[in-house]
């Protein structure tokens, strides 16, 4: 395992923690990041490591969650031993440190700090977990780590999250999220796998094997895989996905433009499929929260499709962390309602 | 590589080789079977191997094409050393033994044999084989392999074969074929990567961590599926998977019951995704060739969709290969026009 500190958590003075208010983590499937906030909700430091709960550095019989925890936090807790901790993402996970049980949609980021569980470390402090939310019904969604992005989504803007009208969040990814949010609170949501389908197809079907890495992304190429999905007469995506192969066969695709064509199919069956569930999807105020690289597929494509008012939030992931741990008393003056609140 | 002969290659009288006619190779990617036809059209012999043209018993450099069809056919010919040979599959495709080209949709079974090509094999002898069938256009479709079982199919019913209705003819598996038939032409179809795409996703992402394999299928948890892809109120293919793995987090599905409800919703897309493009789908008469359970699994789900009408066609197979030896002259009275026509 890397733990990669930045520069800044080398050069920061020790009289800086003295202002240190928030240690807060990131901890996903496949990496863990931490942020170290001042008492303003600035972050002073941050590190990131590949410590997911899935690649922990030892077992978790071995402690191997208390282990990354140290590797990343370690040396600001020593220096700033009673600064709070707080935690989103899979870590609360039954495969996680402690489950933080779902909270139920529609949920605001007041359910979510009452909904935090807290989790002892080695070091006898709290762990300060956010639950994930989870939307019931015939067919069943969950997130975990999402919903503390769309509150930071939300900190960003007062209209959004208290104005009456709704937006859709979109979080592009692995399984790609997008929420309904209406006065602050997340409604209903949708996941689509097609980060994970689409590296399935490719690394382990037909399609890949006539699939060359791209030298340069062909915007082109990833347009007429929108195109393609937008057309209301083919016979959805089990047959469309085909056509990567085909077009290749008839020369129209080159091995290089094959696997942008197949993202382009992709993100358009997931925009479709989108829309059509949700019918105000090309009227409403957009925001995209992510990878910068992805997102700005997605509002190609999204532009495609007549959606041109796309914002993307940058920053998500801290503030809503932030604006959590402030909810729940652990920075700010509402702090000492933590220990009523955290179970 | 193993070559399994059916018993009754070995019992086949010497004197049955007098009456041997035609042998006939279905000759895929995985797999190869042979066929020895007598005069009549019956089938005396078969035989099996898993030689398909991606897995030769030795390099193609090194003769691996004859090898195999020697390992297959060379005990036949020996006896019967004048009995012309047809093959159809994979074998004519760029990876094959010979590039048979596509013949162009309409087709039918005159322009399958119009279009055969030969290749001289060590022996002495030629192999004739069937080309595959191409539909051109914006999303372009290719058949190799199945164009022979359609018109082994037709060779069964003379009112699909010539009458002016049209039908359907659907050909589950790794990549499900479903032809719209005319006249005895293939005027138009479909393919949906169904098969190939169950597997990716069970094998390679995050839906088959929480399978278990069932001890015996679950026919309720397939219909579950089915019935879920027919709603009009999902978000898509990319949407409704997910739920394979909501509904197992929330204890409505359990971890044997998972891949049925996959495959379930995955041939529930497909059946969708056809209807939208052929209305007349739930009325036609309906025919399906392959695999008896698979193509049970497919009759569940088209009932479910409002299909009774599905009729399950058995050696379509070895029934298209005769025929289309018949028209191109390889067998019966028609025998001299072989030369002329394959070139």
């Amino acid at each position: 395992m890397t733990v990669q500190h930045s520069a800044t958590t080398f050069t920061v003075a020790d009289t800086a923690f003295e202002h240190a208010a928030l240690i807060a983590l990131d901890w996903g499937t496949t990496s863990l990041r931490a942020y170290l906030f001042d008492a303003n909700g600035d972050v002073i430091a941050h590190c990131a490591s590949t410590a997911g709960i899935m690649n922990l550095p030892r077992s978790v019989s071995a402690g191997g969650f208390d282990a990354a925890f140290e590797d990343a936090c370690g040396v600001w807790l020593d220096r700033a031993p009673r600064v709070p901790v707080i935690a989103a993402g899979m870590v609360g996970s039954a495969q996680g440190w402690a489950e933080a049980p779902y909270v139920d949609a529609p949920a605001d980021a007041d359910a979510l700090a009452a909904g935090i569980v807290r989790v002892g470390t080695d070091r006898g402090i709290a762990l300060h977990i956010v639950p994930g939310v989870i939307q019931r019904g015939e067919l069943p969604n969950v997130m975990r780590g999402e919903e503390t992005q769309i509150v930071g989504a939300l900190a960003d803007n007062a209209a959004l999250g208290n104005g009456s009208a709704s937006a859709l969040i979109g979080l592009p990814g692995t399984h790609a999220k997008w929420a309904v949010v209406r006065d602050g609170r997340i409604e209903r949501f949708y996941t689509f796998m097609t980060g994970e389908v689409f590296a399935a197809l490719r690394d382990h079907t037909i399609l890949g094997r006539t699939m060359a890495e791209p030298q340069t992304p062909s915007t082109a190429a990833f347009l007429r895989g929108v195109a393609v999905a937008k057309r209301t007469d083919h016979a959805g995506l089990l047959a469309t996905i085909f056509s990567t192969r085909t077009l290749g066969l008839t020369a129209e695709l080159s091995a290089e433009e094959q696997s942008d064509y197949l993202s382009g199919l992709l993100i358009g069956h997931e925009l479709c499929g989108l829309a059509a569930v949700h019918p105000q999807f090309a009227v409403e105020p957009l925001r995209l929260i992510g990878n910068e690289a992805l997102c700005d597929r997605y509002r190609l494509a999204l532009a495609e499709l007549g959606c041109l008012q796309t914002t993307l939030v940058k920053d998500a992931t801290e503030r809503g962390l932030w604006r959590i741990a402030t909810l729940a008393g652990l920075v700010g003056e509402a702090r000492p309602a933590v220990a009523r609140r955290a179970g």
